[in-house]
C-alpha cells in the first residue's frame, strides 16, 4: 500500500527520524519517506492509516490526514 | 519515582515534545521535563527505566542511560 499523509509539527531531521521510527515501531517493514519542507510523509508497506495516525500522535506530532 | 536519563538526538522543541509524548504514551501519568541543551530528560512518576528506554528508542532517539 502506498499513501501520503500530511503531518504537522516536524521541524528538524530529529523530528523526521522520530516519525519514521514511530511508524516502523508498529509496522517494521513499512518504508517511510519524510518531506520535512512539505510536512508530508509517504508510506510504502502494510501500515494502514489508523496505525500511522496513532503512531504519529503517540510520537507527539499532528496527523492532519491524506496528503 | 524520580529519575533522569541522558538521551541523544533531540535537536529542537519538536524532538522534545516527541520524547515527552512517547514516554507518556506508555505511562500517561508520568511527568516529563526535557532539558534540550543538556540532552537530559527528568521523569517523575511510575514509568520505569525499561519503559522509558523502549519508548525513547521507538521514537527514534538514543537512550544513553542514567544522567
Amino acid at each position: 500500500m502506498n499513501a501520503s499523509y500530511r503531518i504537522d509539527g516536524m521541524t528538524c531531521q530529529g523530528c523526521a527520524r522520530s516519525v519514521t521510527k514511530a511508524i516502523q515501531a508498529v509496522s517494521p517493514t513499512t518504508e517511510v519517506a519524510v518531506d520535512l519542507e512539505a510536512g508530508v510523509v509517504a508510506i510504502t508497506g502494510p501500515a494502514d492509516g489508523d496505525q500511522v495516525k496513532r503512531a504519529v500522535e503517540d510520537a507527539g506530532f499532528d496527523f492532519v490526514g491524506p496528503a
